[in-house]
């Protein structure tokens, strides 16, 4: 399957089934995302898969006490959003999803969110490779579920990825054509109207 | 070819061949990019793609601008590395590159830092699929490369990736290994322990 195949096919999955997944898939998914390219090759990402249930329960309850907190403060256009899309502070997904990546930054490396997030980037398209699905959680607070693991100081938490098998048939979110996102040599040419141009 | 041979083949490239690349195949490759999740699905990203040989040579001379000025100001570990790498504020890839995609990102969405690199990531390995080559550069000032373009205001200039065809032929740089990236449930379990302890 090309990647445009795996890249229109895939999308972000809340619910999850409580069939296992297969930690070598995972393993393989994580060897590519270690071939991301990095600020002066510093690869500031570190990865801490969690599958005990126990440590989940932990970050599910330290995540949902920043998430209470963060809902209660947000206000205007963000909420609405939030509010329409069926979001709320509860994350049972850190619970449910058999097994979760967190992901960790070393602070210190230069262009490391950068870094960091082209590595998510080529990990969410090897998972989907994998037929397996995740979320790409950002947890609003990103102390108090570090404060639950062993991770060393210097390492920031980034993202939170649960990964599993869909329980829902939600669709993919639909996505702008390139005609409003891509232009030819000054922003006034759309590439659509560029193309057009040239035939 | 699968996810893992594309991400373990590719490289960053500093020299292109003058060989004109097929405006078709970046279009299929930002299709990918196009894609990806996004924070609140705001899709941040907007790609400007250059081939007009003048504006990629004021968008260099803007470049180099800021890159002699940063250059000047670094010291320390950061410099010995650049030095090493034989790297230099002179950026000619950005007017030897027949073709150039300035990632540039909506400030105001949420997330949007994160959402615009996980499809640079996307990106980099459609490109890839592609045989095509690129850099992820990132200008010390991105506001001198933004000035010679018609970009109006919220948006960031994130990156400018030069594509093409390489004219040497370094080696990838090397990457750390799983074991030394990966952690099963607690930071003291590398992944290559756990696995050797399930055995």
């Amino acid at each position: 399957m090309g990647i445009f195949e795996l890249a229109i096919s895939r999308r972000s999955v809340r619910s999850f089934s409580s069939e296992s997944v297969s930690l070598e898939d995972v393993l393989g998914a994580l060897e590519v995302a270690a071939q991301a390219p990095s600020g002066a090759n510093r690869q500031p990402w570190r990865f801490l898969i969690l599958t005990d249930p126990d440590i989940r329960l932990r970050v599910r309850e330290a995540c949902e006490k920043g998430e209470k907190d963060f809902y209660d403060s947000v206000d205007g256009d963000f909420r609405d959003w939030l509010l329409a899309q069926g979001l709320s502070w509860r994350k049972p997904f850190l619970e449910e999803a058999p097994l979760l990546v967190v992901v960790l930054m070393d602070e210190d490396a230069p262009y490391a969110r950068e870094s960091v997030w082209v590595a998510v980037g080529f990990l969410q398209l090897a998972l989907q490779e994998r037929s397996l699905s995740t979320l790409t959680y950002t947890p609003s607070d990103t102390c108090l579920p570090l404060r639950e693991l062993d991770v060393p100081g210097g390492f920031k938490l980034e993202a939170i990825l649960p990964i599993g098998f869909p329980s829902d048939d939600e669709p993919k979110m639909p996505k702008r054509s390139l005609g409003k996102i891509a232009f030819l040599n000054t922003w006034e040419n759309s590439i659509v109207r560029s193309k057009k141009a040239a035939l």
